[in-house]
C-alpha cells in the first residue's frame, strides 16, 4: 500500500490520514477535496498534496470514500470503468446496503464497504485528530465469503488495526439492521423530543425549568440535515421497523407505569447503560 | 435567618449548606442525616453540627427538607404540631402536588414547596459543591396570592438569588406539568430504549457497533430507581399524559419518515436543542 487516497477530507477522511501517519505509514497520502481543505489539510499534515478523483484512482492503492452519502454514491459513478486491478476503493457512509449495492455494480470486487463508528460533534479537518478511531468499531461489509482473503483488503485491514480500530465483518444487511437501532432510532427520539417541546404553547415554561437531562437527551437533535437526510433515505425500511418496535415498547412502559411495575425495566436499562459508558 | 438546617445532607442539601457559606451566610448551619454523612458534611464545611429533627425544627428559623419524597412525606408527618411561629420548612421534592398538598395539610403556611433544578450524576454530600445552584432554576410553588411576601418566604428568597440559583414562581401543578415534559419523560424514553437494546437477540452486536449517540441517549438511564420510583408515584397522571403526547408524536415522525418530509422537525428540534447548549 505505496499511496493512499482519501476523497473527502472532513473529520473522518482527514484523521484517517492522520492516523496513517501516527500508526507509522510512510506511503503517500492524496487528497480530493475543495481548493480550501486541502490546503488546510495539508497544512494539518492529514495529506501530501491535493488530486482531482482521476489522479487519485490512476496513482493509489487504496481509496477512502470519506463523503456524505449521496456524494459517494456519484463518486462510485465516476469511477465506473476507470478502475486498475489491485486498486481496493472503500467508504465511510453510515448506511451499507444501497452504498454496497451501486459499488458491486459498478467496480465489482475492487469496491469493500465499510463505516467506522466514531466522531465528533465538531466537523471538517480541523478537528481531525490520529486517535479518532482508536477503540472504536469499523464495520467492515463484504458480499462474498472469502472477499477479505484479497491482498488489498488484507493490507487495509492491519491499517485499521494499527489505527487502533476494532474491526467488526458483518452483511450490509445486518450492518443497516444494527445502527438503525444503536443509531438511526436514537436520532429520531432526539429530533422528535426536541420538536414536540419546540412546538408547545408553554415551551419556555418547560425549558426555563429543564434540567441538564433535557440537555442530554436532545443533543442529537442537533445533527445536520442534510446528512441525515442521505441515511434516512438509504435505511428508511430498517429505521421504520426500529421506530415501531420503540412504538410497541413504549405502550409496554405506558402500561408498566399506570401498574407501578417500571422497576425491571430500570434495572434493565441501567444494566446496558452502564456497559456503554465503561465502553471506549 | 440566623439558624438553617438540612434533613438530608446528600449532593443538594450539601451543596446548599456550601453555597450559603460560599455567599456570606454567617449563622449557623445544622444538619439531621446519618452519623456518617454527618461527618463527612461537617468536615467539608457543609454543616456546623449534626441535630435531631426536633432539635432542628426548635432552632432553625429555614427548615431545608433534602430528602427523597417518600422520606419528605414522613419528615412533614414528624413535623406536624411541633412548628413554631415564623419557621419556615421547604424542600427539594422532584414532584409538587403531593408533596405540597401533604405540607399543608400538616404544616399550613409553614410550608412551602419548591425544586431546585440541579443535579449531577455522583451523588451524596461528597459530591456537593457551592456553584450547583448557580445559573439553574430553582422553582417555587406557593398557593396562595402573597405567600412569598411573608418575611421568613422573603428572606429564604433573597438567599436563593445570593447562591445564583434563578427563582421561578408557579403552581404545583404547572410545576409537575412542565417536569413531566421536561424530565420525566426524557427519563422514560432514555430507560425504555435502554431496556428494549439490552432484551434482543442481538443485542451484543448493536452494542458492538453502537457509537458516541447511542451513549447519551442512555446516559439517563442509570438514574437511580429508589428515586424514580417516587417520582412516578407522584406524578404518575401528568408523566401518562406526556407519554401519550409523545406516542403521538412518534407516529408523526413514522409519518414523516415515509414520505421523506422530516427536515422541518429536524431544524425545529435543532433550534430547540441548541437553546438548551447555550443556558448556563
Amino acid at each position: 500500500m505505496r499511496t493512499v487516497a482519501i476523497a473527502g477530507v472532513g473529520l473522518i477522511g482527514g484523521s484517517f490520514g492522520l492516523a496513517l501517519r501516527a500508526a507509522g505509514y510512510d506511503g503517500r497520502i492524496l487528497g480530493v477535496s475543495s481548493p480550501a481543505t486541502i490546503a488546510k489539510a495539508t497544512a494539518a499534515g492529514a495529506i501530501d498534496r491535493g488530486v482531482s478523483l482521476e489522479q487519485a484512482v490512476d496513482e493509489a492503492d487504496l481509496l477512502l470514500l470519506a463523503q456524505p452519502i449521496h456524494v459517494i454514491l456519484e463518486t462510485i459513478d465516476r469511477l465506473s470503468g476507470r478502475m486498475k486491478p489491485g486498486v481496493l476503493v472503500t467508504d465511510v457512509g453510515s448506511t451499507k446496503r444501497r452504498i454496497v449495492e451501486h459499488g458491486r455494480a459498478a467496480l465489482g470486487a475492487s469496491f469493500l464497504g465499510a463505516h467506522p463508528m466514531a466522531g465528533k460533534e465538531s466537523r471538517g479537518v480541523g478537528a481531525a485528530e490520529p486517535e479518532l478511531f482508536r477503540g472504536r468499531p469499523w464495520l467492515v461489509t463484504p458480499v462474498e465469503q472469502n472477499e477479505l482473503d484479497a491482498l488489498p483488503h488484507r493490507q487495509f485491514l492491519v491499517w485499521l488495526k494499527r489505527i487502533g480500530a476494532h474491526v467488526i465483518v458483518c452483511s450490509p444487511a445486518d450492518h443497516d439492521r444494527w445502527v438503525a437501532r444503536s443509531s438511526h432510532l436514537p436520532q429520531l427520539l432526539s429530533t422528535t423530543l426536541a420538536r414536540t417541546l419546540d412546538e408547545r404553547e408553554d415551551r419556555e415554561a418547560i425549558l426555563g425549568a429543564a434540567g441538564p437531562g433535557l440537555t442530554s437527551m436532545t443533543r442529537l437533535a442537533l445533527s445536520s440535515w442534510p446528512i441525515w437526510k442521505d441515511i434516512l433515505e438509504t435505511n428508511g425500511d430498517s429505521i421504520a421497523e426500529a421506530l415501531g418496535e420503540f412504538q410497541a415498547a413504549l405502550s409496554t412502559t405506558a402500561r408498566a407505569l399506570k401498574e407501578g411495575r417500571l422497576e425491571e425495566s430500570f434495572a434493565r436499562g441501567a444494566q446496558l447503560a452502564g456497559e456503554l459508558l465503561r465502553e471506549p
